[in-house]
Protein backbone atom coordinates (compact mmCIF):
# COMPACT_ATOMS: atom_id res chain seq x y z
CA UNK A 1 0.00 0.00 0.00
CA UNK A 2 1.25 3.54 -1.41
CA UNK A 3 2.79 5.18 2.08
CA UNK A 4 4.01 8.06 3.27
CA UNK A 5 6.53 8.60 5.99
CA UNK A 6 9.31 11.82 7.28
CA UNK A 7 12.38 11.43 8.72
CA UNK A 8 14.58 13.92 10.63
CA UNK A 9 18.05 12.90 11.94
CA UNK A 10 19.53 14.21 14.39
CA UNK A 11 22.76 13.29 15.83
CA UNK A 12 23.52 14.00 19.44
CA UNK A 13 27.10 11.92 20.04
CA UNK A 14 30.27 13.52 20.99
CA UNK A 15 31.75 16.16 18.24
CA UNK A 16 28.54 17.01 16.53
CA UNK A 17 28.02 20.20 18.68
CA UNK A 18 29.26 22.29 15.05
CA UNK A 19 26.40 22.84 12.95
CA UNK A 20 28.91 21.51 10.21
CA UNK A 21 29.04 18.29 11.70
CA UNK A 22 25.95 17.30 12.18
CA UNK A 23 24.75 18.61 8.77
CA UNK A 24 27.46 16.06 7.19
CA UNK A 25 25.56 13.00 8.83
CA UNK A 26 22.35 14.42 7.63
CA UNK A 27 23.28 15.24 4.12
CA UNK A 28 24.85 11.56 3.92
CA UNK A 29 21.40 10.08 5.20
CA UNK A 30 19.60 12.59 2.38
CA UNK A 31 21.77 10.71 0.13
CA UNK A 32 21.04 7.52 0.76
CA UNK A 33 17.36 7.64 0.50
CA UNK A 34 17.73 9.95 -2.81
CA UNK A 35 18.85 6.85 -4.04
CA UNK A 36 16.12 4.61 -3.54
CA UNK A 37 14.89 5.02 -7.05
CA UNK A 38 11.78 3.62 -6.24
CA UNK A 39 9.96 6.06 -3.77
CA UNK A 40 9.63 9.54 -4.18
CA UNK A 41 11.22 12.22 -2.04
CA UNK A 42 10.90 15.66 -0.94
CA UNK A 43 13.51 17.64 1.01
CA UNK A 44 12.00 20.04 3.56
CA UNK A 45 13.79 21.90 6.44
CA UNK A 46 12.85 19.84 9.26
CA UNK A 47 12.52 16.46 7.62
CA UNK A 48 12.62 14.33 4.54
CA UNK A 49 9.29 12.94 2.92
CA UNK A 50 9.24 9.85 1.40
CA UNK A 51 6.23 8.11 -0.38
CA UNK A 52 6.16 4.82 -1.67
CA UNK A 53 5.01 1.44 -0.70
CA UNK A 54 4.87 0.72 2.60
CA UNK A 55 7.20 -2.38 3.45
CA UNK A 56 9.73 -0.30 1.23
CA UNK A 57 9.83 2.52 3.02
CA UNK A 58 10.24 0.94 6.24
CA UNK A 59 13.16 -1.55 5.03
CA UNK A 60 14.58 1.98 3.88
CA UNK A 61 14.07 3.78 7.22
CA UNK A 62 15.57 1.29 8.82
CA UNK A 63 18.52 1.43 6.77
CA UNK A 64 18.92 4.72 7.09
CA UNK A 65 18.96 4.78 11.07
CA UNK A 66 21.91 2.11 10.90
CA UNK A 67 23.68 4.37 8.24
CA UNK A 68 23.16 7.77 10.26
CA UNK A 69 24.83 5.32 13.53
CA UNK A 70 27.91 4.67 11.58
CA UNK A 71 28.91 8.22 11.71
CA UNK A 72 27.97 9.48 14.82
CA UNK A 73 27.40 7.59 18.67
CA UNK A 74 24.14 8.85 19.57
CA UNK A 75 21.14 9.36 16.29
CA UNK A 76 18.11 11.07 17.24
CA UNK A 77 15.14 10.15 14.69
CA UNK A 78 12.00 12.23 14.45
CA UNK A 79 9.20 9.84 12.33
CA UNK A 80 5.78 10.22 11.11
CA UNK A 81 4.36 7.68 9.33
CA UNK A 82 1.13 7.70 7.43
CA UNK A 83 -0.39 4.84 6.35
CA UNK A 84 -4.02 3.52 4.49
CA UNK A 85 -6.07 6.08 2.75
CA UNK A 86 -3.63 8.70 2.73
CA UNK A 87 -3.22 12.01 0.89
CA UNK A 88 -0.34 12.35 -1.61
CA UNK A 89 2.51 14.56 -1.36
CA UNK A 90 1.27 16.19 -4.36
CA UNK A 91 -2.35 16.33 -2.95
CA UNK A 92 -1.30 18.20 -0.24
CA UNK A 93 1.07 20.84 -1.63
CA UNK A 94 -0.93 21.36 -4.72
CA UNK A 95 -2.89 24.41 -3.34
CA UNK A 96 0.26 26.22 -2.14
CA UNK A 97 3.37 25.09 -4.23
CA UNK B 1 16.61 35.97 18.22
CA UNK B 2 15.13 34.25 14.81
CA UNK B 3 13.80 30.95 15.15
CA UNK B 4 12.12 28.49 13.29
CA UNK B 5 9.62 26.18 13.54
CA UNK B 6 7.12 23.89 12.33
CA UNK B 7 3.56 23.49 12.59
CA UNK B 8 1.73 20.38 11.64
CA UNK B 9 -2.54 19.88 12.91
CA UNK B 10 -4.21 17.22 12.77
CA UNK B 11 -8.34 17.75 13.54
CA UNK B 12 -9.09 14.30 15.82
CA UNK B 13 -12.58 15.95 16.63
CA UNK B 14 -16.39 15.13 15.43
CA UNK B 15 -17.38 14.80 11.57
CA UNK B 16 -13.37 15.07 10.66
CA UNK B 17 -12.91 11.62 9.36
CA UNK B 18 -12.99 12.52 6.07
CA UNK B 19 -10.00 13.75 4.25
CA UNK B 20 -11.63 16.72 2.69
CA UNK B 21 -12.61 17.43 6.12
CA UNK B 22 -9.42 17.58 7.69
CA UNK B 23 -7.72 19.62 5.27
CA UNK B 24 -10.39 22.41 5.58
CA UNK B 25 -9.20 22.90 9.33
CA UNK B 26 -5.37 22.61 7.99
CA UNK B 27 -6.26 24.79 4.81
CA UNK B 28 -7.34 27.77 7.12
CA UNK B 29 -4.61 27.59 9.50
CA UNK B 30 -1.92 27.68 6.58
CA UNK B 31 -3.90 30.05 5.17
CA UNK B 32 -3.60 32.29 8.46
CA UNK B 33 -0.02 31.35 8.98
CA UNK B 34 0.44 32.98 5.03
CA UNK B 35 -1.39 36.18 6.29
CA UNK B 36 1.47 36.84 8.70
CA UNK B 37 4.08 39.38 6.75
CA UNK B 38 6.33 39.22 9.27
CA UNK B 39 7.75 35.40 8.83
CA UNK B 40 8.81 33.58 6.45
CA UNK B 41 7.08 30.25 5.47
CA UNK B 42 6.81 27.22 3.63
CA UNK B 43 4.47 24.78 3.12
CA UNK B 44 5.66 20.82 3.51
CA UNK B 45 3.87 17.68 2.74
CA UNK B 46 3.62 16.89 6.47
CA UNK B 47 3.92 20.28 8.19
CA UNK B 48 4.43 24.52 7.54
CA UNK B 49 7.60 25.71 8.19
CA UNK B 50 7.96 29.10 9.76
CA UNK B 51 11.10 31.80 10.50
CA UNK B 52 10.77 34.76 12.04
CA UNK B 53 11.70 36.35 15.41
CA UNK B 54 11.18 33.57 18.14
CA UNK B 55 8.87 35.54 20.09
CA UNK B 56 6.31 36.49 17.16
CA UNK B 57 6.58 33.08 16.12
CA UNK B 58 5.36 31.82 19.95
CA UNK B 59 2.41 34.40 19.20
CA UNK B 60 1.70 33.05 15.70
CA UNK B 61 1.36 29.26 17.46
CA UNK B 62 -0.43 30.16 19.88
CA UNK B 63 -2.86 31.84 17.60
CA UNK B 64 -2.90 29.08 15.11
CA UNK B 65 -4.14 26.33 17.68
CA UNK B 66 -7.00 28.02 18.72
CA UNK B 67 -8.06 29.13 14.99
CA UNK B 68 -7.90 25.23 14.29
CA UNK B 69 -10.07 24.97 17.45
CA UNK B 70 -13.04 27.04 16.45
CA UNK B 71 -13.44 24.21 13.32
CA UNK B 72 -12.73 21.27 15.43
CA UNK B 73 -13.24 20.05 18.74
CA UNK B 74 -10.28 18.30 19.61
CA UNK B 75 -6.83 19.34 17.56
CA UNK B 76 -3.53 17.71 18.26
CA UNK B 77 -0.66 19.56 17.01
CA UNK B 78 2.88 18.49 16.25
CA UNK B 79 5.59 21.63 16.88
CA UNK B 80 8.72 22.20 16.39
CA UNK B 81 10.91 24.83 17.58
CA UNK B 82 15.07 25.62 16.92
CA UNK B 83 16.39 28.46 18.82
CA UNK B 84 19.54 29.85 18.75
CA UNK B 85 22.46 29.49 16.52
CA UNK B 86 20.76 27.82 13.98
CA UNK B 87 20.80 27.28 10.30
CA UNK B 88 18.10 29.06 8.24
CA UNK B 89 15.59 27.49 5.62
CA UNK B 90 17.91 28.10 3.06
CA UNK B 91 20.89 27.25 3.99
CA UNK B 92 18.98 24.05 5.06
CA UNK B 93 17.88 23.74 1.25
CA UNK B 94 20.22 25.01 -0.90
CA UNK B 95 21.81 21.61 -1.94
CA UNK B 96 18.47 20.18 -2.31
CA UNK B 97 16.50 22.61 -4.10
CA UNK C 1 22.28 -2.68 20.08
CA UNK C 2 19.77 -2.01 22.83
CA UNK C 3 17.56 1.00 21.37
CA UNK C 4 14.80 3.08 22.18
CA UNK C 5 11.92 4.00 20.62
CA UNK C 6 8.29 5.60 20.96
CA UNK C 7 5.01 5.21 19.15
CA UNK C 8 2.18 7.45 19.39
CA UNK C 9 -0.96 6.37 16.90
CA UNK C 10 -3.64 8.71 15.76
CA UNK C 11 -6.53 6.83 14.05
CA UNK C 12 -7.32 10.03 11.55
CA UNK C 13 -10.13 7.97 9.38
CA UNK C 14 -13.58 7.58 9.21
CA UNK C 15 -15.98 6.96 12.69
CA UNK C 16 -13.44 8.05 14.82
CA UNK C 17 -13.88 11.51 16.03
CA UNK C 18 -15.23 10.26 19.61
CA UNK C 19 -12.48 9.85 21.76
CA UNK C 20 -13.40 6.54 22.97
CA UNK C 21 -13.53 5.28 19.21
CA UNK C 22 -9.69 6.55 18.48
CA UNK C 23 -9.12 4.84 21.82
CA UNK C 24 -10.13 1.55 21.00
CA UNK C 25 -7.67 1.42 18.11
CA UNK C 26 -4.78 2.56 20.46
CA UNK C 27 -5.78 0.10 23.05
CA UNK C 28 -5.29 -2.55 20.35
CA UNK C 29 -1.86 -1.53 19.45
CA UNK C 30 -0.68 -1.49 22.92
CA UNK C 31 -1.94 -4.85 24.38
CA UNK C 32 0.29 -6.12 21.09
CA UNK C 33 3.16 -4.26 22.26
CA UNK C 34 2.68 -5.09 25.79
CA UNK C 35 2.69 -8.97 24.32
CA UNK C 36 6.19 -8.19 23.20
CA UNK C 37 8.43 -10.25 25.73
CA UNK C 38 11.64 -9.27 24.49
CA UNK C 39 11.16 -5.58 25.00
CA UNK C 40 10.63 -3.24 27.97
CA UNK C 41 7.54 -0.93 27.72
CA UNK C 42 6.14 1.99 29.14
CA UNK C 43 2.91 3.39 28.00
CA UNK C 44 3.12 7.54 28.30
CA UNK C 45 0.19 9.74 27.84
CA UNK C 46 1.19 10.67 24.10
CA UNK C 47 3.13 8.05 23.14
CA UNK C 48 4.14 4.18 24.43
CA UNK C 49 8.20 4.25 24.88
CA UNK C 50 9.89 0.45 23.98
CA UNK C 51 13.35 -0.58 24.54
CA UNK C 52 14.94 -3.76 23.10
CA UNK C 53 17.42 -4.85 20.30
CA UNK C 54 16.83 -2.32 17.34
CA UNK C 55 15.80 -5.06 14.45
CA UNK C 56 12.98 -6.67 16.70
CA UNK C 57 12.23 -2.66 17.29
CA UNK C 58 11.61 -1.82 14.03
CA UNK C 59 9.86 -4.97 13.19
CA UNK C 60 7.40 -4.43 16.22
CA UNK C 61 6.90 -1.01 14.94
CA UNK C 62 6.24 -2.15 11.58
CA UNK C 63 3.34 -4.40 12.34
CA UNK C 64 1.68 -2.14 14.97
CA UNK C 65 1.21 -0.01 12.37
CA UNK C 66 -0.42 -2.77 9.77
CA UNK C 67 -2.45 -3.86 13.00
CA UNK C 68 -3.96 -0.19 13.84
CA UNK C 69 -4.76 -0.12 9.62
CA UNK C 70 -6.82 -2.82 10.33
CA UNK C 71 -9.14 -0.88 12.69
CA UNK C 72 -9.19 2.63 10.76
CA UNK C 73 -8.63 3.81 7.23
CA UNK C 74 -6.28 6.19 8.10
CA UNK C 75 -3.45 6.02 10.34
CA UNK C 76 -0.51 8.51 11.58
CA UNK C 77 1.75 7.82 13.86
CA UNK C 78 4.57 10.00 15.16
CA UNK C 79 7.85 7.51 16.28
CA UNK C 80 10.84 8.65 18.01
CA UNK C 81 13.99 6.28 17.67
CA UNK C 82 16.72 6.85 19.87
CA UNK C 83 20.16 4.50 18.43
CA UNK C 84 23.47 4.23 19.48
CA UNK C 85 25.13 5.08 23.28
CA UNK C 86 22.00 5.79 24.67
CA UNK C 87 20.67 6.04 27.96
CA UNK C 88 18.44 3.56 29.17
CA UNK C 89 14.31 4.53 30.37
CA UNK C 90 15.74 3.54 33.88
CA UNK C 91 18.70 5.87 33.60
CA UNK C 92 16.15 8.77 32.16
CA UNK C 93 13.59 8.15 34.88
CA UNK C 94 15.58 7.81 38.15
CA UNK C 95 15.76 11.02 38.99
CA UNK C 96 12.24 11.77 38.52
CA UNK C 97 10.32 8.84 39.64
CA UNK D 1 -9.47 25.33 28.72
CA UNK D 2 -7.50 22.49 29.89
CA UNK D 3 -5.10 21.13 27.82
CA UNK D 4 -2.00 18.74 27.27
CA UNK D 5 1.34 19.33 25.60
CA UNK D 6 4.37 17.55 25.64
CA UNK D 7 8.25 18.76 25.70
CA UNK D 8 11.32 17.27 24.81
CA UNK D 9 14.46 19.47 24.63
CA UNK D 10 17.38 18.80 22.63
CA UNK D 11 20.72 20.34 23.08
CA UNK D 12 22.51 20.50 19.70
CA UNK D 13 24.66 23.49 20.46
CA UNK D 14 28.76 23.09 21.15
CA UNK D 15 30.43 21.16 24.41
CA UNK D 16 27.34 19.05 24.15
CA UNK D 17 28.06 15.04 22.56
CA UNK D 18 28.88 14.04 25.97
CA UNK D 19 25.12 12.85 27.54
CA UNK D 20 25.98 13.47 30.44
CA UNK D 21 26.15 17.65 29.30
CA UNK D 22 22.40 16.97 27.59
CA UNK D 23 21.42 15.77 30.63
CA UNK D 24 22.11 18.69 32.24
CA UNK D 25 20.37 20.79 30.32
CA UNK D 26 17.07 18.99 30.35
CA UNK D 27 17.13 18.70 33.88
CA UNK D 28 17.17 22.62 34.65
CA UNK D 29 14.32 22.38 32.33
CA UNK D 30 12.38 19.51 34.04
CA UNK D 31 13.16 21.34 37.56
CA UNK D 32 11.53 24.79 36.09
CA UNK D 33 8.36 22.50 34.75
CA UNK D 34 8.38 21.08 38.18
CA UNK D 35 8.54 24.78 39.72
CA UNK D 36 4.86 25.53 37.84
CA UNK D 37 2.44 25.05 40.82
CA UNK D 38 -0.64 25.28 38.45
CA UNK D 39 0.14 22.78 36.13
CA UNK D 40 0.35 19.09 36.41
CA UNK D 41 3.42 17.07 35.00
CA UNK D 42 4.24 13.70 34.56
CA UNK D 43 7.82 12.92 33.12
CA UNK D 44 8.46 10.21 30.80
CA UNK D 45 11.54 8.67 29.28
CA UNK D 46 11.18 10.99 25.61
CA UNK D 47 9.32 13.68 26.95
CA UNK D 48 7.64 15.85 30.09
CA UNK D 49 3.74 15.63 29.62
CA UNK D 50 2.25 19.05 31.13
CA UNK D 51 -1.55 19.38 31.43
CA UNK D 52 -3.19 23.11 32.49
CA UNK D 53 -4.72 25.89 31.14
CA UNK D 54 -3.81 26.54 27.30
CA UNK D 55 -2.64 29.71 27.72
CA UNK D 56 -0.16 28.96 30.85
CA UNK D 57 1.08 26.49 29.22
CA UNK D 58 2.06 28.10 26.10
CA UNK D 59 3.56 30.48 28.63
CA UNK D 60 5.38 28.20 30.38
CA UNK D 61 7.17 26.31 26.91
CA UNK D 62 8.17 29.86 25.60
CA UNK D 63 9.94 30.26 28.85
CA UNK D 64 11.02 27.18 29.07
CA UNK D 65 13.04 27.12 25.39
CA UNK D 66 14.51 30.64 26.65
CA UNK D 67 15.80 28.69 29.36
CA UNK D 68 17.29 25.91 27.47
CA UNK D 69 18.91 28.57 25.41
CA UNK D 70 20.84 30.01 28.64
CA UNK D 71 22.78 27.29 28.56
CA UNK D 72 23.20 25.72 24.97
CA UNK D 73 23.62 27.50 21.82
CA UNK D 74 21.69 25.43 19.77
CA UNK D 75 18.11 23.80 21.22
CA UNK D 76 15.85 21.94 19.11
CA UNK D 77 12.21 21.28 20.93
CA UNK D 78 9.73 18.43 20.08
CA UNK D 79 6.59 19.98 21.10
CA UNK D 80 2.86 18.44 21.02
CA UNK D 81 -0.14 19.95 21.86
CA UNK D 82 -3.59 18.87 22.65
CA UNK D 83 -6.35 21.23 22.83
CA UNK D 84 -9.82 20.95 22.98
CA UNK D 85 -12.04 17.80 24.20
CA UNK D 86 -9.43 16.16 24.68
CA UNK D 87 -8.80 12.95 27.29
CA UNK D 88 -6.85 13.59 30.64
CA UNK D 89 -3.53 12.42 31.73
CA UNK D 90 -4.79 10.25 34.28
CA UNK D 91 -8.01 8.96 31.69
CA UNK D 92 -5.29 7.92 29.37
CA UNK D 93 -3.00 6.05 31.78
CA UNK D 94 -5.97 4.56 33.97
CA UNK D 95 -5.97 1.45 32.27
CA UNK D 96 -2.04 0.76 32.12
CA UNK D 97 -0.64 1.67 35.35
Amino acid sequence: MISSISLQILPLGENRGENQKRVAVIDRVIQFLQAQSDVKLMVCPFETVLEGDYHRLMEILKEAILLAGEENSNIFANVKINYGKILSINEKLQAYH
